[in-house]
């Protein structure tokens, strides 16, 4: 039978591989390392940089397959992002088949953790036959950009939203919570905020060499963060960077 | 001069470490181990495990301490939290001083991640001369709850809430999200909830050998889950434990 691992490897710096990721990645029969075109973002070289580093395991083979393109010119968001999980499980079942076959363990490195905004576990779930599923926990960017910046997330027996950047620019501050953590937001959501009283923690290429951390009053740091977004998206050809927002009473 | 890091150690299985946990644990000229009198869930052991197996410089020394116990007298919450805290950062410096001196690399290594429901950061900062702060994050118990369940965290593009069983307990069901991670509930805050239209995903010491997790529909399992945590805290003596609730429409 087949069993399919979902390993997380962090988001960037591979020392923030765990032992149990090491462990899954070198209990592998196969690892598969998804590219998307030339892309820098699609991490194929930290994922062959991390197997080169830990794979120990002679008889653990790597194979590289290219994902498809997502279908941007779908209108309703959530049935592109349906139809386009059915196409990435019949791209995964392919190269399962090619490389594999019917049996064995079969291992993708996450970025960050499987269960955090991934589509892994439902890309999974679509498999047919459907594998035994593992998950392994990753470092996530929430915890890289806490750390970077020593910053406690919660406040004292606090709540805390984790909500994207979407979310942010339709529906303002969120309700519930006065620590926000802004995810998945292709550009500066927060402009979008009254930026009174209301504090940021940003972090663009969390644990990688080119690190980029800023945080201050948004009033005075937003506009300093849009700028240095820009040259970093320019400099580097793609960009993925999260945030905190802190409302003081 | 001093540098205090603190160490995300993962929420029990030794092998949620990080390379970068192990190589900060290795860096330190002391590791400081807290002790709270006899009681297990102080997880001194798990500390002292995670030592031997990783600890290969000669030249690191480990030294216990006791921590003093927090007033639970003090009718103000944030008050008594306040006081604790400035009672800890004491202790934190007596033992630096005894242990270490005035200068060297300081470690202790925290229980799930630095930044989250943690004290370590608020406290760090109270010591008096302030030393350099680095954290290193680790593996979260939220993140091994969703692992054991094979559960993706967030709905696609949707929020989560983080909060803590008090909150639960005191506001119903909290605005602003369909997804609620509960922390810190020293019972069992879900039964405050009216359980029509909720999923639970429940977990008690997450990544240890005595893990226990359930789910299912609230109204089904909720009363499984309250006599499971009552048998197991009577068997163990403790118990730590958190849940994920999603309420679909």
């Amino acid at each position: 039978m087949l069993t399919l691992s979902l390993i997380g490897i962090g988001c960037g710096d591979p020392e923030q591989l765990t032992l149990a990721a090491i462990r899954a990645i070198n209990a592998a029969d196969l690892v598969l390392i998804p590219r998307k075109g030339t892309q820098k973002s699609d991490l194929a070289e930290l994922r062959r940089t991390i197997c080169s580093d830990v794979l120990t395991n002679k008889q653990t083979r790597i194979a590289e397959f290219d994902l498809p393109e997502r279908d941007a010119g779908e209108a309703d968001y959530r049935k592109g992002v349906d139809g386009w999980h059915d196409t990435v499980a019949a791209t995964w079942s392919q190269a399962i088949a090619k490389h594999l076959g019917h049996a064995g363990r079969v291992a993708l490195l996450i970025w960050g953790d499987p269960s955090l905004y991934d589509s892994s576990l439902r890309i999974a779930r679509r498999l047919v036959p459907l594998p035994t599923i593992e998950v392994i926990p990753g470092i996530t960017s929430i915890q890289a950009l806490c750390a970077a910046h020593a910053l406690p997330l919660n406040d004292i027996g606090e709540p805390f939203l984790v909500t994207t950047g979407r979310r942010l620019r339709e529906g303002g501050w969120p309700d519930g919570a006065d620590t926000v953590v802004v995810m998945l937001d292709g550009g500066t959501a927060f402009q979008s905020l009254d930026p009174e009283g209301l504090q940021i923690w940003w972090g663009a290429y969390l644990g990688m060499s080119d690190q980029i951390v800023m945080s201050g009053a948004l009033a005075e740091i937003g506009p300093r963060i849009v700028a240095a977004r820009q040259q970093a998206r320019e400099r580097h050809g793609w960009i993925m960077d999260s945030y905190i927002l802190k409302r003081r009473a």
